[in-house]
């Protein structure tokens, strides 16, 4: 086995060749691809992949295309989740649809999704059609996750009857990040040989990890540490963003009253904005929100835990999984 | 061997079956896909599909669910062409991104990639890769096709250096438009089980349909019979679209003055309009670009009528796609 970062760079090398080598024509399509892939984030879904592949087999050369799939896909739902959440920022950096415009950012994404696909083309006939199965199944519910944290944000805050509810937050945020993951784990265990159970196994071991890595991001939006965390404090707070703290914080309140005054109140200066975020999260103090998100996450991570315990494979490499677990929730950022 | 109308019959109870009889969750995400495919337009290349499968075997119960993955590939880029050409009516009816918004719209037709992606993971293994290769690429053109096409519109229109020449034009319309015509009928052929000659030969028949389909409509903009048309004449001059007449007429006219003039001239009333559209068709006539274009017609519809004849199948079966060719060229619509 290697270290996740190892397998990080077979991606990485992979990537390179096959987008930021090539300068494919015509460069208003493809550049905007190299664009948002080379800024780069984890490359934890492939590297992921990867290491599946390699937890039941030497061949591990096989599994990094559809690995690079796995990541290009899902930089493709970042690019037009940022045009449909009007981001102009994405890693530091000007997101495609204001560096270029909205119609570039719509093409190029749709042309990386065929690319991902394109990845897929190699894959062993013998695996091809029930990698092909799982990815499909992953790409929609994606976008069902999507749709649905859109809903969501349509809907209105608080009100006893149309609030989201915990298990609805939970089903939207399972698909819109957790499958992703999942599926990477799964589709490198079948290019590896794995049997059907492993295989489901490590995509249990996924889904859960996956939620509770999304738990933990909206924890660390108000109670992590900025210079650790690398982004400002409060950012969801500001947004009124329909987050698990939230969600959390509305169910339990009584009297809503003070929450939507709070809430609905439209900060313009900088000390106005410290004092929403203040305000909201000292409401989250008062309903010990912190620890109640703390259990919800420590719940996935052993469900996750549990799944990966019954996957039969040697004790050391169940514990490089168990490690990657670990570092995930207790990352500050 | 059945009629078109027949193979389109067939298309349409899978069309129905997998997305009209469905109602999947989220209906926001699922209904714009089902109302852009229920108003149908002709089918065409989901029937080519079908009956190319049927030149080469009985069995075309398979090619039909490939056959519908066409249909929704096409008509997914018909909505995403439509929010990137701001088009706000499609077949009589307002487009998604209209009746529903920009976002709907973007999500829904990335969701209908991946559908359509769905309905290949049922071929028999022994075509799989294939087919999924031929589908890729096909995509990718189609992508590269709209880029380009929106490359063009951004040009100088009639300046020496930077016009949009006749040769880039083609290649334009040929990846826009004819490669998945080309490659219905390709990949039809491949699941009868037809050699790869064959099949390549089938390709290349729909290619050069393609093309001459494409041009035919161009040409029909400015000379079609406007109640067989069954929209306006001269819609294209309006938009000073960069149709093959207009980059015909100038390349030949020595000075260009004349039609600088009347394309840069902005009409405001309908008066104005008619002018426009009566002035630009005069100078067409005058350098009998009506002619030229039809002449170019039959070119790439011989060379289609060429690729066809080299393919080892009955003479009975020829004359269906060559009659169906020469609709193709005849019609008034």
């Amino acid at each position: 086995m290697k270290t996740l970062a190892e397998y990080q760079q077979l991606v990485e090398a992979e990537i390179k060749k096959q987008f930021f080598d090539k300068k494919t024509q015509p460069k208003e399509l493809f550049e905007p691809i190299e664009y948002i892939l080379e800024e780069g984030g984890k490359r934890l879904r492939p590297a992921l992949c990867v290491l599946a592949c390699h937890l039941f087999s030497e061949q591990i050369a096989q599994a990094v295309k559809p690995a690079v799939a796995l990541e290009t896909f899902h930089n493709f739902t970042l690019l037009h989740d940022d045009i449909m959440d009007k981001a102009d920022m994405r890693r530091g950096r000007a997101t495609v649809h204001k560096k270029w415009n909205e119609n570039t950012a719509i093409l190029s994404g749709d042309a990386m999704v065929i690319l991902a696909y394109q990845l897929l083309e190699e894959i062993d006939s013998k695996y091809l059609s029930q990698v092909l199965k799982i990815f499909n199944q992953t790409s929609l519910d994606v976008c069902i996750g999507q749709q649905y944290d859109m809903n969501f944000e349509l809907r209105p805050l608080g009100t006893q009857t149309e609030a989201v509810s915990e298990s609805e937050y939970l089903y939207m945020i399972s698909k819109k990040t957790s499958v992703l993951i999942a599926a990477s784990l799964q589709i490198g265990a079948i290019l590896g040989g794995a049997k059907a159970s492993d295989a489901q196994n490590l995509y249990d071991f996924g889904e859960n990890l996956g939620i509770a890595f999304q738990l933990q991001d909206d924890l660390l939006d108000v109670y992590g540490n900025e210079a650790e965390f690398g982004k400002k404090i409060g950012g969801d707070i500001l947004a009124n963003k329909k987050t698990f703290l939230l969600i959390k914080a509305y169910e339990l309140l009584h009297s809503k009253e003070q929450l939507n005054e709070i809430i609905y109140f439209l900060p313009q200066s900088e000390k106005e904005k410290q004092y929403k975020i203040l305000k909201v999260t000292e409401i989250y103090n008062s309903l010990e929100i912190k620890e109640l998100t703390e259990q919800k996450i420590l719940f996935f991570y052993h469900k996750a835990l549990q799944a990966l315990d019954t996957i039969e494979i040697e004790e050391f490499k169940k514990k490089i999984l168990k490690d990657f677990a670990m570092n995930l929730l207790n990352r500050k950022k």
